[in-house]
């Protein structure tokens, strides 16, 4: 069982935080039998937190988790804080294959995409 | 004249907001006439704030001003903080016309380029 953890920033604001988890729905469109799951997760401020959806992947049975970092660029998070918890989760969680996959910001598509968005081009 | 401003949360982190301006200068080869220059600019950690680039706008002699959030949910940076700063610089420079773009994170096209990143497809 392969399970995709969708980790987001987190905000204060709940509607913020939907958004996430509408998202990781959306992404069920493009799951061509790759992922059996995903789930969102946050670093902040909104659960599951990191180690709580680590822990649901477990419970459920899966063997490999899939961590894609939805963050814009290389910061703090991406090189210190979400390692560190996987890093953390792979010591309480032996049996999964942990995974971080690229972060989002690493695409060659967003320079495009944001041109599109300050043109309001649908 | 007309400026857009790729505005970012900014990062403790100097490679991150290197990766911002970096993308601005990208975002060259898809402007088809529609800016005559593309500013980065930062809500924290980095310079020029945003109120700093407004400024700069002002002294290129910019009419149009576009804000364009590089945020990825509608969290209290879009909700609140960036909204509140370009009030504060259209007090500060009644001659710009500034608008707010929508925000990154509102595009359809991000459910799909996520399950690339997770794939690591190119």
């Amino acid at each position: 069982m392969n399970i995709l953890l969708l980790v987001a920033h987190g905000s204060r604001r709940e509607e913020s935080n939907l958004e996430v988890e509408a998202l990781s729905k959306k992404m069920i469109e493009y799951n061509i039998n790759n992922f059996d799951q995903i789930i969102p997760a946050f670093l902040e401020f909104a659960s599951p937190s990191i180690p709580e959806a680590i822990e649901k992947c477990s419970e459920l049975g899966a063997l490999n988790v899939t961590v894609l970092p939805y963050f814009l660029s290389a910061g703090v998070h991406i090189k210190r804080d979400i390692p560190g918890e996987v890093k953390n989760a792979s010591i309480d969680f032996p049996n999964l294959n942990i995974t971080i996959s690229n972060y989002f910001g690493s695409r060659d598509e967003i320079a495009g995409l944001l041109m599109k968005t300050a043109l309001d081009i649908k």
